[in-house]
């Protein structure tokens, strides 16, 4: 598959509940935005209900749909496979489509476990001539990327420590209903891999660097719920805490919950560096809190309006004032993609950052199961 | 042309630059997110530059592109046709179209005169099985759509009053140099049409009355901006105030601003009601402020996240907790737009609102052009 | 009476209510916080019931109480006479204290007419040898008097506009009772009065400058409200608005109220200057927001925290980092006029500062009985 | 020592500096918002600097300055002793001045070492008829008072989890100077001991339950500053994190630093429940945020001004809106210690209180010693 090829890339994605309509929603207007990447072409929706995937694809702009995704990543007219599936169908979707030569997008987290993130990675690393690329699609926050823009500068001096959470309130009640997601089977972990991934990256993301050792803790707070037949034990976590170190010496704490009534998706990242700091809420996505000083008669935190021509992303979208919203990131994910395409260079975030990641995750878990000891992160291999 | 019709609707659009790019997308996307809505098709994106046309019509997601509107608005694949021009020509494009029998959205402000408005409205009340709109595209800020919902049912209670400004600063650098939006035989007026038009519109909306009598102030603090050819006299308002009352007596203060260093897009509005308050800031447009009581122990303005599934328009989007950003409001209004063509049904906001609105606005004008005193505001022939 | 007195300042409070009891406060802590100052002796609080005057003074640390002003102000062993009754005596007092060599600290509004107002001014400035000053507590808000020297040093660049408002919510409730605050024979006005005279004092205190021109608008919304003998009728105004120029050209938007649920104390201040902006509440009075630039990428508005030691006042009190309440500004009231006393200087504000903001406040009632339209203020006399 | 003494209280104030400033100022106006309390007489003022101690008390209202606090102690007049010395000193005057019948109030934090403070105790249970109380300020911040009435009302329901910070940056910068401070043998520890005693006691305070285990980790992140004698190590944390668990399950996280650039005092509280949730900001310390509620149309964190007359110790203050600064919490301390004192009645918090504030603390320092592993606090004699 080549980088070169004259006529739109086409596209498959995998899945098209929540995420599907996420990803296909970035295809359709990525073109719109960013007319200097490769074009695209909406060309399949894939899912496992026929008519419902049908009805979709007819919604989201895609030319067919189609329920068996191993054929889908034969075809000839598809370069690009962005798997939006449950977890556990990452592994073999992203091997399989790696290795008859597509790109491939997968949505994070990479995978549900260790061995097959890993495996993904070594898949990724001897496929020649495309790129894989995972979906930590909070990066293209401009606000985010604002924020790593700052510290690379050296603008808040050597960071020193990381406050960061991502609160929800949609499991607070007592009474909402079992589902799968609170199984440990089926969704692997609770707030920890849903929830403590996106802080993980982003730790990664705007510091340059890997955590390198870890300390947790995990927690559920309901520990039965009513599910259809009856009161059912929850088996994943409500919430999880963490006390993460970086290989320069970083200290990051992480508060992750379901539980935290009255935040709704409360991603909140605070840095602080020898010379100022940086703050972000989710909820205020075109916000970044920026103190560059230690003080003064006119010091404090600024409120950045993160949507001027020269911030990250913005070029592409409006004029200054006029904000973005959750679902932009996608599309500048997908530019961000199309792009490492057509320079035929590896694309960020990696496999291997993916990997990296749920080294972290493991590590939190591994200490939480024990009495909270530090211990330290591998992260050989996750480059 | 029918409503009724099988086939997608025929959509073209005139004008490509900001608020072409931006109408656009909303056609683009109106029906993977209302796939309720009659089903459209971008057909025809319509400019003067044949070059540029074609080319954003090819990013944009558009069929053809095409210079002459007066041979578009004829065409019978064309079913709607949405105005994106400069203002001074809305009116003969409207007209036009409305007497060739197709639907018209028209960008605000209306026109650029009262007697060019005044003729839409009677070209729009003699169409028949057409519907014409006017986009003020506010109205679809879910914050204010909960806001409108929250005043008719009377959960603040009687309203009494009104603080409302719209702030930017993109002329506070008096270095900023001279366009043609400075000068009044291009533009009209400067933050009073351009700013005080989206205020009054939320008025009326919010209130479901309209704005009776005005008084007003017009400012024009830098005077003489650096043109092409060196200096040349700014003719038209850096900022305006005004004091209205709507016709059950409320009153609303208004002030808005280009020289508001540090607001980049803020529309701020606070309603105060005999039961309680509401305040809403575009620049965190996922948010209203809501008080619905008179104090207590643990009284005090809420911060609502409106993201929630029984929010206005959240049902088309993504789940709670996920923002939208400012063009999520242009989709919401084409499929308000599809809706009440669907329907039969007249849309909001009419060509009556558009006029009503610019009648308040010649009023403060007036006020403004005297010493001051209050004018009153004839609404007849508004509706 | 001489400043270089060897002796302790005997001070003399008339008035033990609400101001009463803030200014005992005052005069209670000077000393501990401001040992530069000449030292006080706080000997006397005068009011009509001698019982209750004399619990108050107890509590309030006075030496001694007094039913009868007019002797308190010809003791020897009284330097100052603290004026803290009804606005309707205001006059009164000072002329006498003044002529008996007292100096004289007057509570806000001056007087309640224009002519008293007059007299006093006239007063002050015939008396040799002592100090008069007006009781705007809130130039002495460190915030504020950070704000003010933001913009003397030209921060800000040029002024151009303000917006304020100072909103309260006690009346909000239409089944709150009569009282005698809301009938113009012993209230004078109403939210006008009380709010709009502290917004305008603010205006002259941070621009330097008086307003010249005013037009103006007031509105009761509950016209009638339950007495002790039944319904009678509001005589005063419930929020006021106005709209005024200061001698060099700044445009200030004004609005107060007692109806805006919600809001207890909303002095809120924008100044938005060629070069930045200001922003303040008194509900956080800790805190100044601060732009010094036209933006850029890390622009934004800076919340400052105003308690580090260089900032207006601080010095007194705290380390950094710890906040300062309402009652504080009157403690640095007093030291402020005990400097002047020690000084032989005009403190500030003096009464022609107290009679600059009333004529500004009739210039608006005289605007507002009209149709609005804007009217002259005359500043002669009240420097 | 009687509580029904018929004279007003003697009070003595051991130190003069920083908090001997802030409980003078508590002591001398008391009695003009406590008036229901027993009156005080401000007689003794006692430091080591005979000449500076007497300028002190001639400032704050002392009747009288000393030098030995032991002389002190043993005079009849003096019926309270107020330690505000450095905490080496805090053991010996306390246990000496209850041995002589007096009332003991003891600046934060109770002692140095575990030892003294389990002495402290001792001496406390074992002294009759006289009140020892730790002086917790913050207990008496409104905002947090009504924080801890509202969960005990259950109005959050159950609480699940406390997310707490308190962030300060005077050291951020790493050119600031060694001081005493960061030196262990006369600090004993660092933001640990000062800012996080803060966070645990209120943790006690506001639950109403004590930490049961920890664990923790500390980091002091410049290692080396600036002294006297040229560069000198730094033994004392810069930082410290923690992960606590009550004895009812309740899991809270706390983390505490002097080099979070932009905090200047940054007590920040989050509390979750099963039914809603409140937040506290010191910096903003008469505002209480409060979600009662899990959700739903007009649901948000309500931000309360804890100003009104039926919020805790407002009624001794101002009107509704007049905020309070961070000196008041000392008045209203006071005058629950003298509360305590007439009513015979044990004072919280208790030497007990602040005993068990440390046992946690000395977990988390023996969890950081180790790899960060969880350990027990045993509580027994903490009451």
């Amino acid at each position: 598959m080549g980088e070169t090829s004259s006529r739109p890339l086409g596209v498959a994605v995998v899945g098209y509940s929540f995420m599907g309509k996420a990803h296909s929603n970035a295809w359709r207007n990525v073109g719109a935005f960013h007319p200097g990447c490769p074009p695209v072409r909406q060309q399949l929706l894939v899912g496992r209900d026929a008519s419902a995937v049908k009805e979709a694809a007819g919604h989201f702009g895609w030319a067919e749909s189609a329920t068996d995704w191993r054929a889908v990543i034969e075809r000839d007219d598809i370069d690009i496979v962005d798997i939006c599936t449950p977890g556990h169908l990452h592994h073999d979707i992203a091997v399989a489509a790696l290795a008859a030569g597509k790109h491939v997008l997968v949505e994070k987290p990479l995978a549900n476990t260790l061995a097959e993130a890993e495996a993904m990675v070594a898949a990724a690393d001897s496929a020649h001539g495309v790129r894989a690329m995972v979906g930590f699609n909070y990066r293209r926050v401009p606000a985010l990327a604002l924020a790593r823009e700052l510290i690379t500068e050296g603008r808040i001096g050597e960071v020193r420590q990381v406050r960061a959470a991502y609160l929800q309130d949609w499991l607070a009640d007592a009474a909402a209903p079992m589902t799968w997601r609170l199984r440990q089977e089926t969704a692997g972990s609770g707030a920890l891999g849903d929830l403590a991934s996106h802080v993980v990256d982003q730790l990664h993301y705007l510091l340059g660097e890997r955590v390198t050792s870890a300390s947790g803790r995990l927690q559920t707070f309901v520990s039965t719920r009513e599910g259809d037949n009856g009161p059912e034990p929850v088996t994943v976590d409500d919430a999880a805490w963490a006390n993460l170190t970086t290989s320069s010496g970083v200290v990051a704490s992480v508060e992750v919950s379901r539980m935290a009534a009255g935040r709704k998706n409360g991603l909140t990242i605070e840095v602080y560096g020898s010379r100022g700091s940086l703050s972000f809420d989710l909820e205020r996505l075109n916000e970044l809190g920026v103190q560059d000083d230690l003080g003064g008669r006119v010091s404090g935190l600024r409120r950045v309006l993160v949507t001027e021509e020269d911030h990250p992303y913005l070029e592409a979208w409006w004029p200054p004032g006029h904000t973005l919203g959750w679902d932009h990131t996608f599309t500048s994910q997908a530019a961000d993609f199309l792009t490492s395409i057509a320079r035929g260079a590896a694309p960020t975030p990696s496999f291997g950052d993916g990997l990296a990641v749920q080294r972290v995750l493991a590590a939190i878990e591994e200490s939480a199961a024990g009495s909270g000891a530090r211990v330290d992160v591998h992260q050989e291999g996750t480059h």
